[in-house]
């Protein structure tokens, strides 16, 4: 019998168990604070959220699975000639304390409408460093590389691209970080089976801690400065921007009534805005916006 | 002969010098930084802003007269017919360092399109308190009622209302503040000449930084705890969804190539999330969370 929303949406929940109980064991001091919610509309999720951890200042990995009725903008967005969806899915974002610690994001998600007449997958990694460090990017990137080529040669360079384009802010002209891989509307004509896009899309959900751990270890002991700081904090007003004038996952929830505590637990602790700052001629800070740009191999820089 | 397009750009500019004088004299430390920039595809501008005041902690005053093709965004969004279009304007965005002294916004431009076949005016101040104190928005109110009621006496009572609807989050059921008051697309059929809508939109302005004044002075002494500085920037944080989930200025300027340092001048220094923030019940914070509603009448509460 062919694989049933029900059964993707409880991988999907065991998943989020497992990101949550590793993650845990990465920042070695804080737990997640668990919070079920039902949607009036149909359905409902688990967001666990962590705050002032080691390593983690304030990070969200949160499970839904929500159905009813689609709506005139979800025909329009989403391109659906339905009458009923189903949404399953779990997106985390992570930021850090440390400046030498990248923030990163993750999602996966299965959607259907009319109980599976039509089903696509969506989902990605991607990494956003305060400071970008192009070694530590090529590590990033070859980590996603090794699960995408288990499925498929050719996703990993045609995901590549699309992160590139989807995780780009039109009015800084800049990326909002060194891009990973980006997926959406994937079913079946890309040669994979139900099952094994299932399996493509918890197998990035598993590997995703230990990317992240191995980020974090990167980092987590430099010290950081006031200056650094400082920087952090303008670099997540860049994260706050594109999440609140171009994610299309955050638009689709907040247009669609969807719980917005959950959607916006993206959002940092602290984000700040300086105009015109000014940017020292050979620091850091101006290498890493040099960086921030479509295009880059990071494997074979 | 009629008012042209050059001479309210010129009433403009000497408003954004006026405002900038008299907000440098309640502020009393901090002096405005002047940037003057070119629009590539026409016009240009001057935006003043300064920092780290003795009240203001982040505020700009913003001149601009652009002009260009009319894009086919412009038409979606503006309504417009024409194919060239001028557009001046005043913004303001005062973001203060006390929690006791609200944030306030106004706005006055003016748009016409094919050389003045079509005109109309815009424009507006409202103000978001950190804290909102019901006496304070009394005042506040009764000085915009003051400058509409020498114009015309449906004025106050029709932008309140406008303000209310515009200044609204759907996705957190909240007013941005107090409202004050929000008017668009006004010609002569308000009853009104060309010239006595630019001279309403100059005594707004003219009365913007003496309103602001009065706001200031009821604030800037009283002492700030932790507690009430982390509110303020969670109020922050609210500002910063509205101005990229819902304003229409700044979604126009960034999607039609706007100088978006300019645009983003609105941005707090500091902003904060927290994931599902606890409100003590009874608490000044609940009570202000209360009072973040449409349709209270502050005048006669």
């Amino acid at each position: 019998m062919e694989l049933n929303k029900e059964q993707i949406a409880e991988r999907f929940k065991n998943l989020q168990q497992y990101i949550c109980d590793y993650l845990e064991g990465v920042d070695g001091k804080a737990t997640f604070n668990s919070d079920v919610w039902v949607r009036e509309a149909g359905g409902g999720g688990r967001t666990n959220t962590m705050t002032d951890g080691n390593v983690i200042e304030k990070g969200g990995v949160a499970f839904s699975a929500v159905f009813g009725p689609v709506s005139e903008q979800m025909k329009t967005s989403l391109l659906v000639d339905g009458t009923e969806f189903f949404a399953t899915g779990v997106s985390i974002v992570i930021h850090p304390s440390n400046p030498h610690v990248p923030i990163i994001h993750m999602n996966v998600r299965y959607f259907e409408y009319d109980n599976g007449k039509r089903y696509w997958f969506g989902g990605g990694i991607d990494l956003t460093p305060h400071y970008v460090v192009p070694e530590q990017a090529k590590s990033f990137h070859l980590s996603l590389k090794e699960i995408c080529d288990k499925y498929n040669s050719e996703f990993y360079p045609k995901f590549k691209n699309w992160a590139d384009d989807y995780f780009f802010q039109p009015h800084r002209n800049e990326t909002r970080g060194i891009g990973g891989i980006f997926y959406d509307h994937i079913d079946e004509t890309s040669g994979l089976s139900k099952e094994q896009l299932l399996n493509f899309a918890v197998d990035l959900g598993e590997a995703f801690p230990k990317i992240y751990e191995t980020q974090v270890n990167l980092g987590k002991d430099k010290p950081a400065s006031a200056r650094e700081l400082d920087w952090r904090n303008t670099r997540r007003g860049r994260y706050v921007e594109f999440n609140l004038l171009h994610d299309r996952g955050t638009k689709f929830g907040l247009h669609s009534n969807g719980r917005t505590e959950s959607i916006l637990m993206s959002l940092p602790k602290d984000a700040s805005w300086e105009y015109m700052k000014p940017i020292e001629a050979g620091s850091e800070e101006e290498k890493t916006l040099s960086l921030l740009t479509k295009g880059i191999d990071w494997i074979n820089q």
